[in-house]
């Protein structure tokens, strides 16, 4: 199992140059994935200190499956792969930022993202995404 | 309390035009807030039902603070707030994006967003996006 130093407290945490991810109780971290070149947000999903360690290493998005409790390498069994092209990590280091270039679509159902559907103020049905079916 | 319609099994799931939110075992959901005119991802924060029944009333992005325990309307001290351009949902309908106008800085810190450093692939020191400071 990966070891990263332990998160500091308050404004330490949010200036160190030092990566010390805080993870849940669970062992986790959140992972957002954005397309490095529309910008848009992919997925989120999640890692632990292996799947973040082996991210960085492989530059090849791998998170945590819950549902599994397995890492998992994104695409490796649809070819749907993630190529990481730059990581960040957030303030308080609860959750990483990954710029991907994704092949083929990033969610399950075969959509170019899993935020597909558009929640209307009024509280009337979801509208899809017209460009992700 | 809101009450949504409890999320359904699998492809239902996905394909369901109803809001059938999966809070986990907290009562939360994660929320991506992305800067709705440059594509920025800003933040990550966590909403309870209320917190996202209150975000589509006011289009106003309130979350759920864990450290304090209760709803945090973002930028109602600083000033910071989000106005709601536009909520998504994912697939299995645990994570909301929020594509927002964002007054000021997202980030406690004062920075435009909460994912100033990025995470050097050779372990080395992370470095800041120096446009954040």
């Amino acid at each position: 199992m990966t070891q990263f130093p332990p998160p500091l407290s308050g404004s330490a945490q949010d200036e160190t140059p030092d990566l010390r991810p805080k993870f849940n109780a669970d062992g986790l971290i959140a992972a957002i994935a954005q397309d490095a070149g529309s910008g848009d947000v992919l997925m989120m999903a999640w890692m632990n200190a292996d799947a973040l360690a082996a991210t960085l290493a492989t530059r090849r998005a791998t998170y945590w499956s819950r549902s599994r409790g397995e890492l998992w390498v994104k695409g490796e069994t649809s070819g749907h792969t993630q190529e990481v092209v730059e990581v960040r990590i957030d303030c308080d280091q609860d959750a990483v930022l990954l710029k991907v270039k994704q092949a083929g679509g990033a969610c399950h159902t075969g959509r170019a993202s899993c935020f597909y559907r558009i929640v209307p103020f009024d509280g009337s049905a979801l509208s899809h995404d017209q460009d992700m079916g």
